[in-house]
């Protein structure tokens, strides 16, 4: 990460400070932002970084008894916890320093760029305590979520089982209630619950006290059966070591059972289970059945689930930058050391080779890494920048931030899993044959980002809520807040003699994603309007990262004639914008074709032509 | 593979049957064609495809002394050598079939799909054979030669040295006469070469009782000092152990070790490795340095190496493609199998889930895996039936298979590279979370394709010799041979009420990738020809495919109506150019504008923006 486009970020396009003006922030200043985001860098570099190759080489086992993860993620996670960053954004009274969700982000950064596996278990863990903070009764949050803030425990979110991913509907995990008396428990109407669940993060090691689970489960009716859809389901906590109502560990061993460890082909730092719970093998207090504290009321599992949903989201875009961030990095530097090739023309007759990065096809690729990298960086802290007005702005402010929030998550999730992604594949490019190997780091940031185009919503999820919902919600208000803020960015730089030549074709691509969309559910049916939701989320997408970048770059634009010299990273910026106009948004025409036509030929062609 | 696929563009669209009229060919039949797929289909399936996961997970060891390889490719390379595919293509008098090279390709695309590392070895030594066959001694074909094609043998190409990959005029590996005698020796002109050789795939293994590497070096002059460029490079056969002229070991080991191996990604059954040559750590003949006999001329070296690269590069296309192929099948079965979610409109209230193949999004995924699959199958074959057509073709015939070669081989090697990774890349997808694990065969298939793109000439290699060369030899000659060709096809589709639409899109593309070419050129130098030479190659790539994918599907649509009835393979033909033409073929624009307008971005970019 290059910390002065951060700050440039931070404090010049997004006036991060001004947030220090508002009640909650009031202690902070840019100082103590700046502060906090040097601890994260230097956590960071000392422990997350130096184990980011073993982690991935080392990979989780499972002796029949006990999960074994090297000893430096054990390391590391318990450095992240005395750190005091687990609770960055809480309140002061659980421990927290209050930040702003902006800067949370940009010291996640930190570590997704340095090691996203490890880092994982962390901010799984912030996005479970999140989610109780929000939904759990206080008892719930006293017993569970402080124990989180404070280090001791990690959490993990249940949604999956094998035979139900994107398809949540489906899911039979059952939950009873636990005796006559299960409305009286103090954590919570306690039940029993019954069932597998599949990609579970962090599901099962010994890095911490126990494991909160929340998990989404059916409550059967008076006739034993579950009820239909996702309507019927419920959310609940399940510790994999009970507590009692200080958090303190009862000594009883809930009945969840690790079921066996998914082998992944990157990402593999974090462990990845099949979780039985209640199948009998430890039961508690007595019997069978895994030990589980409802949630809020019964039906609204799913709901609050999204609650941290969409800032998963936010995190798993953000951490699909990083890996981006991180490969442009490695092959800018590997660039300017190898020597290979000479110029084409006027190359001297007695010249060596020449670094690589002169060649304008290397830069080709490195330019195109650095646009997607930071224009989803930008993207990314520009959506958590929508979360602290949503939070803390003025009531119009916050109402504005929500809809934005709502039409630019799945953008902020899918965009950096699919274009950060491609970045890595050109930092292996750019590698030559080396890239392809364990000595250089990019071929594992590869694997590792190709996760991000599948968890928490895979790419084809995302671009259904896009233009099912997103798009339309309350006739297009979502949308419509959004060309005002490109309009805005437009006006900044039409007379600008380098940008604004942009400014036109952003406008017309915000016209064409429009009228896309309408031409999309022109017809009567959804089946119709969304066959070509993805190629929609790609235009889009484009079309929001062009719009960032020409933001960032009249931004750039601005502080380089207020002084800014010729600082060679506001440049960086303008270069950005240039090749994103130049080469990327042009795309956007044969992905909007088949949606503008309602090309039919995913739905009238026959399988048997498969 | 779909064996009707296979068997309807051998017979149909290519004619394969009518080289049985040429002299070489006359022995065989479609009957002795189809043998040899049965045969090269069971033994891919019996001895390749059951060890495709064990190569991956049980890398190559090395113990300081031996590399270590499971038994499993022992026993794979022995059966395929055993089974005589080895010299499929050669002639009768050193035990070969005859085939043509269509059909040998053809075979070989059953060994890839099963288990492309492995078959590396095989496809590796017969390169390495057809070089020498061309270019070496009657004496040397006896020697090393033979020995491959009876199975005794392997081979090696050793181009890349640790400081020189793509810029093999700086390789420093230096050749110098081995005595007074050392023109008097009947295996060639005998050297010593010291020097390190990187990258070298099959360089140091037990699968033979030799391995007869052919290695790039440079002769000193007689100031000590290594001729410049390409034009000082001379290839000389180094074999591990020698031999005499009957090609029988003499007990001698030749002064060649084993530096290292390169922990790969992927494609991990392919032992590689990097080689010292003459470091005296194995004496030969009482001295250091490892004994060569050079083959042709001193500074024919890459000549002679170029004429079993285009054939390396059809075959690291078919490689990649078939990997793309594989990974198609592997998706398109689970995509039926898997159950998960409802239609959007119309499903019956108690509806289970769907299998998910009845997604129009997975089904999006599925056909362009299937498009770029089996186009990139009937390029590679088009391109091997050229290859035919110049070796037995008559003199027109030759002369215009010649110059459409040059002209498609950078299409062959980087197309299905770039594109059968994506459709890898699509199949993990479909797969969700099981396809990012070990589970499943898809992870495999993209990390071992992800090769492609880089060895036999990098991505950026490809697109320079296009640009630079193969567009413009005399002329424009072969675009113009080649567009004659997309006429030819045109022509025969303008009536077609499914398919006319096609023709005119097609003509235009051609018409846009010349005007592209000409607007390139139009400025004096090479750095602004050329600094979009890439997205050049992806337009031109796209264009042939889509031409190849309407030219077989004209085919198809002549067996439908020759009352080929309601074939779902034929049906599936249509369905591929009817997908490219909607999907893929107008992503064309945004490669293009950057060549046509002499797009100067990477050129005047200063590196510190970066």
């Amino acid at each position: 990460m290059n910390r002065s486009h951060l700050d440039f970020l931070l404090s010049d396009w997004l006036d991060t400070e001004a947030l220090t003006t508002r009640d909650r922030y009031a202690e902070h200043s840019a100082g103590t932002f700046a502060a906090v985001l040097d601890l994260a860098e230097r956590l960071a570099q000392d422990k997350f970084a130096p184990c980011n190759r073993l982690v991935d080489v080392e990979e989780p086992t499972f002796d029949g008894e006990r999960v074994h993860l090297p000893q430096a993620t054990h390391d590391a996670t318990r450095a992240y916890a005395e750190s005091g960053l687990l609770a960055a954004g809480q309140d002061a009274e659980v421990g927290g320093m209050q930040l702003p969700y902006v800067v949370e982000m940009a010291s996640n950064a930190c570590f997704f760029e340095a090691n996203v596996a490890v880092a994982g278990y962390a901010l799984l863990s912030v996005g479970n305590a999140n989610l109780l903070t929000a939904a759990g009764s206080a008892s719930q949050r006293r017993a569970f979520t402080q124990g989180i803030w404070d280090g001791r425990f990690m959490g993990t979110m249940c949604l999956s089982e094998p035979q139900a991913g994107s398809g949540l509907a489906d899911i039979v995990t059952r939950a009873e209630p636990d005796g006559a008396d299960f409305d009286a428990d103090p954590l919570g109407p306690r039940y029993r619950l019954r069932g597998n669940k599949m990609w579970i993060s962090a599901g099962e090691h010994e890095l911490s006290e126990t494991i909160v689970h929340l998990v989404l489960a059916k409550i059967p009716g008076p006739d034993g059966r579950l009820p239909e859809g996702v309507k019927g389901i419920s959310l609940f906590i399940v510790p994999k070591h009970l507590v009692d109502e200080q958090g303190a560990l009862t000594g009883e061993r809930n009945d969840v059972a690790l079921a066996g460890l998914n082998h992944k082909m990157g990402y593999r730092g974090t462990v990845n289970t099949l979780l039985n719970f209640g199948e009998g093998r430890t039961p508690v207090r007595g019997a069978a059945g895994a030990i589980g504290y409802r949630v809020g009321a019964p039906g609204d599992g799913l709901r609050h689930m999204f609650l941290m949903m969409n800032e998963a989201r936010i995190n798993v875009g953000l951490g699909a930058t990083m890996l981006g961030m991180a490969g442009y990095a490695a092959s800018l530097d590997y660039a300017r050391t190898r020597r290979q090739g000479r110029a084409l023309e006027a190359a001297p007759a007695d010249a060596g080779p020449v670094p690589i990065v002169s060649h304008p096809d290397v830069r080709r690729m490195l330019v195109a890494q650095k646009a997607y990298a930071e224009g989803a960086f930008a993207l990314c802290l520009y959506a958590a920048r929508l979360v602290d007005d949503r939070r803390t702005g003025t009531t119009e402010e916050a109402e504005a931030a929500g809809w934005l929030l709502e039409l630019l998550t799945p953008i902020v999730k899918s965009w950096p899993s699919e274009w950060c992604l491609e970045g890595n594949n050109l930092a292996i490019q750019v590698h030559g044959g080396y890239g392809y190997t364990r000595d250089f780091p990019v071929e594992q940031l590869w694997r590792d980002n190709r996760l991000n185009m599948i968890h928490e919503g895979t790419h084809g999820i995302q671009a259904l809520d896009l233009l099912r919902r997103k798009v339309r919600a309350d006739g297009g208000r979502a949308v419509a807040l959004w060309a005002e803020r490109v309009d805005r960015t437009c006006a900044a730089v039409d007379d600008d003699p380098a940008l604004g030549a942009c400014a036109g074709s952003l406008r017309e691509a915000v016209a064409r994603l429009r009228s896309a969309a309408d031409a999309a559910w022109e017809a009567s049916g959804a089946t119709e309007a969304l066959a070509n939701a993805t190629p929609y989320m790609q235009a889009f997408g484009h079309t929001v990262i062009a719009w960032v970048l020409l933001d960032v770059a009249r931004a750039a634009t601005e502080r380089l004639s207020a002084g800014g010299g010729d600082d060679p990273m506001l440049r960086g910026q303008l270069l950005n914008a240039h090749f994103f106009f130049r080469y990327e948004l042009p795309r956007i025409d044969a992905w909007l074709a088949p949606v503008q036509r309602r090309d039919r030929t995913f739905i009238d062609l026959d399988e048997r032509w498969l």
